[in-house]
């Protein structure tokens, strides 16, 4: 809508850009836009561009205008622990039949350690942050003691020194658990089977596949045999730990230079806009589909996210605020206004 | 029903028996007879008797007639861990904001050993299987690899050398497990907070108040900060582990001996209607509001099942076989009429 609002006034201006448009709207984004990689490949021909700009996601905590040229990718994984083949009376068989709920939180809990870190062997290989990154990272006016505030936590997770650090590393979480019924609709019986849903959000030097595999790997190390259904009479009758474990690689990280045209050109169109420059974060955290793009067709992308950051993104009341909307087609208009 | 049956046919048959019957039905059994206790107290003089037969639960897996000498008492707990205020975008502040799932998954984790013996310090005292008790327990025809095959389980928990065994010991397990969303509803967030619903399931050995303690003082001792409602802004900015800590205990286990005046007429009653020995249950897994009645007014105390062991109790399909049905009306039916 910002977008839409901001063609008509550049109609209006009867301003002619320097450059030719094209655009993309993703409407299976929180899909995890499983079609997009094919399309970008059927129409790499009508796609090619020499800069992609995306509009999407939310700005710096503080609300400034920000530029973003990365983001982290995504993997999601789904795992379901069997216990009996139905729930049993927890008074009657507690004790003798297996707890599938017990078996999964104990799987979990060899995934992380005490504070955080993922405990996955080779969870971390291959990120490092040079000086010159950290210097990049802390140009970030981050107000650490008043995130922990506005989330009404204590202490964070104990990855990198700070939170621009601590989003360069891939990240291994829980989305949702469930086992059996809870609060009033509690059964006192032993569940049947205990899930977790989980995401690993890749960055520019973790592969999908690979980070995928080390889970998977971890599994299996543990002692688990898996299975992609419901496992069937005879591997019920054979495995004492069994999971289902279900994967799908969305799309990779990407992470475009700051000392770039697109990078010059957008950080001009935003010192028109605002009079200052832009807050400028090297990766997000969230993950837009992306990397088709980039790798298939080889472009340089950078994001000028525009909604407010206390949106409540993919959860309940879930918002955005006015004066970010107008910041927005402002936003929109002042780039495209601007000659390349 | 069954009673109400039994008791049509025994008052046609124009049966005068040598004792007086008090008949107490408790509609709150499911609920953990949260009221029962009191009017045991307040009713001491019109409840006093000399013997109490129960007609609850579901007998031997074998469906043959069967005498329970004692049940299992029951407490349960409410756990839920607190993360952030409210669901994060698990991209955006993935490796910041601490996973309350991650956190209740390490808690309970803690628990439990691999081989599901309960890793609390204490928790088996007290609780010892001598030569006798083995040799009773012994006589219970289990047929330990049907069972397996009815649950579709691989192994078993290692308490106790048999299903016999284990169920003498208490018993702690995982009833419903949640955080946030699952399946399709799955979102890509860290959840606010994550619930375990549990129970204790206590033996005579075993005081319920003192488990419920050993429980706490686990949770303490991993570092955790109890509340028994959601933390104040305050706890949630001083410590890092919070946790909702809800405990009740609804009544305590009990047990008679075999070689008692209702064990004799009990069996002989059994015997009248079968043509044969019931099987003897020295304690049977699940629990029946009996402690209030054998404690507050002394009485010694067995049940008689009578329903099929297949019904799915307290799960989805719960069922009663109509045989079952037949069987224990003629149960009641023979145990009313044996002179006692």
């Amino acid at each position: 809508m910002m977008f839409l609002k901001a063609m008509d006034i550049i109609n209006d201006l009867n301003f002619q850009p320097n450059f030719n448009l094209k655009v993309i709207m993703d409407f299976e984004e929180e899909l995890g836009s499983p079609r997009l990689p094919k399309a970008v490949l059927d129409y790499k021909k009508e796609l090619t561009s020499d800069m992609l700009v995306i509009f999407d996601g939310p700005r710096h905590l503080s609300n400034q205008p920000t530029l973003t040229y990365g983001a982290r990718g995504i993997a999601t994984i789904s795992l379901e622990v069997f216990g009996p083949r139905t729930p049993l009376h927890s008074g009657n068989y507690g004790n003798y039949a297996p707890n599938p709920a017990v078996k999964l939180s104990q799987l979990l809990a060899t995934m992380w350690q005490e504070d955080g870190r993922v405990a996955i062997p080779g969870w971390y290989d291959g990120v490092t942050i040079s000086e010159e990154v950290k210097a990049i990272l802390k140009q970030v006016p981050d107000d650490e003691e008043q995130i922990k505030k506005d989330f009404g936590i204590a202490s964070t997770d104990n990855i990198g020194a700070n939170f621009q650090e601590a989003i360069q590393y891939p990240a291994l979480g829980i989305l949702g658990l469930k086992a059996a019924w809870i609060g009033k609709e509690t059964r006192t019986i032993i569940p049947a089977t205990a899930i977790a849903e989980m995401n690993i959000r890749l960055v520019k030097e973790t592969n999908g596949a690979r980070m995928v595999k080390l889970l998977k790997d971890h599994i299996v190390n543990q002692g688990y045999y898996l299975v992609e259904e419901k496992p069937t009479e005879e591997e019920r009758m054979t495995y004492n730990k069994i999971v289902r474990f279900n994967s799908e690689i969305s799309y990779g990280a990407f992470r475009t230079d700051f000392d770039t045209e697109i990078g010059e050109w957008l950080r001009k169109g935003m010192r028109s806009a605002f009079g200052k420059d832009p807050i400028q974060i090297r990766t997000a955290g969230g993950s837009i589909p992306i990397s088709p793009f980039v790798i298939t067709l080889g472009l340089p992308a950078v994001a000028v996210p525009t909604v407010n950051p206390d949106n409540n993104q993919h959860s309940p009341n879930e918002n955005i605020r006015l004066g970010n909307y107008i910041d927005g087609i402002k936003t929109i208009v002042a780039i495209l206004m601007e000659k390349l």
